[in-house]
């Protein structure tokens, strides 16, 4: 497989997603090399090939990509804080591009910077893919994945919330949104899914969100976004927060989605009583 | 006035709006009659007639408006929590609206809420009038209120939480939007525009926001909403915390914006280097 396709580079940010590509891909027969970008990767990977690069630096990227042979990537995990100007380092082939790219970096949404980065590296002869073809066993099905089935006031707060990430996603702001009993009540920005949830607990906790309804955490794709990048992901912090936030559960899109830990992510849901839902949604 | 248009009663609710409400009513001649909202309203009233009630206490509004000869109601001040369903209390007018009241309490935005509020006041028989009709002068005007002024970056930031804040708006979530660098940063929920610029300087501060760009606020009435509840309002609080945001300034519609304490709050914009700006929008 190494040789046909070349071998698999892995960008890793923080979380446990780049792991699990990285533990997929090997259980494929493949021998993955991975990137733990600096400041951001906060897992071990002492037991893979690696070299930890700098955010912005696409110079040394280019030339670990051309050293080891690589010929696809997968970026996975999370990045909170974008290169500031004297943090990117560029080759020739990305400087035809970069005012392009410094402009994006400066006023884009994610998934605008996200597609900007995806050409870069594309721009070095590879080809990038989605975690999700990697580790295809993370993606969420149809329906309820735990025991818990959202009831008829949570199918409610779920088109609500549906409505509301849809143009979150539009404006390329965020993916996830929180409605409870019909009214939405939190909208997910640059803090991020887990900051939002803490802030609806907090709202909960002050009793300016009615104690009496329980309320859904929906998480979609931005409706322009590439799926190569930036899927919507949920695990057990995930589901730990939206239990602290009062929430009876969280929907995603069915196959655009990606539930880590799957087995733990799902215990948990259930001892805490919370439902797990994946939309069947029109493409 | 009294005599002709019947005397006036304002529903007050937190913050300094409802005294300058108070203050300009007396100065126009008015005696007004005031409704502090219980665990609501933080201002003394000693010096006006004043009766307090509960936020959802409707029959003992209704009752005292009756007494008092109370034929238009100004509604003022911010209301952080909603009234559980053992918190409402109704009359006989108000009891046919009831499960339609329920259900807009329970799944309503903000606009919503106001909007039956508005029409439960006016069944009995008072017309609900705007705090700007009562206090003209607090209406924000078009141009730069203070010494300084939106640079291009700064217009082309407001341009961006211009397009955020209506987004938000139509879905009766919140008033206001953060951009930084052309990049929408933050929007307001439940939480409110204080505790959303908190949110930006703690982003700002952990590097999640570019420290090299300043970006803005910008506080819309909601496309649908009536002009008569919740305009937004900007004060001193807000200055502090556009500042340590980090943010360059502050933008509201022209005619549909309430400017409080204007001398203190713009002395104290001018002192940070923040713009206040009146946009001039097409109705």
């Amino acid at each position: 497989m190494t040789g046909e396709a070349g071998r698999l580079g892995i960008i890793a940010g923080s979380g446990m997603l780049p792991v699990y590509v990285a533990d997929a891909a090997r259980a494929a027969g493949e021998d993955p090399f991975i990137f733990p970008l600096k400041n951001e990767a906060d897992q071990r990977w002492s037991g893979f090939d690696h070299a930890v690069i700098s955010v912005g630096d696409m110079r040394q990227l280019a030339s670990l990509i051309k050293k080891h042979d690589i010929k696809r990537v997968v970026m996975s995990g999370a990045v909170k804080k974008r290169p500031n100007f004297n943090e990117i380092h560029f080759n020739l082939r990305f400087l035809v591009k970069l005012p392009f790219a410094v402009k994006t970096l400066l006023s884009g949404g994610d998934d605008a910077v996200l597609k900007m980065v995806i050409q870069l590296i594309e721009a070095q002869g590879c080809r990038v893919v989605g975690a999700h073809e990697i580790a295809p066993q993370l993606l969420a099905e149809t329906g309820p994945l735990g025991h818990q089935a959202p009831n008829e006031d949570d199918r409610r707060d779920i088109a609500a919330a549906m409505a509301a990430a849809e143009a979150l996603g539009r404006l390329d702001v965020g993916q996830g949104a929180v409605s409870v009993g019909g009214r939405i009540v939190a909208l997910e920005g640059v803090e991020g899914t887990d900051k939002m949830l803490e802030r609806v607990a907090e709202l909960r906790a002050e009793g300016r969100i009615s104690a009496k309804r329980r309320g859904v955490l929906v998480k979609l794709c931005k409706p322009q976004q590439d799926i190569r990048a930036d899927l919507p992901t949920i695990g057990q912090s995930t589901i730990d927060r939206v239990a602290a936030a009062g929430l009876a559960g969280v929907a995603v899109q069915a196959g655009r989605a990606l539930l880590l830990q799957r087995e733990e992510t799902l215990k948990r849901a259930d001892a805490a009583g919370i439902f797990v839902f994946g939309l069947d949604l029109e493409m």
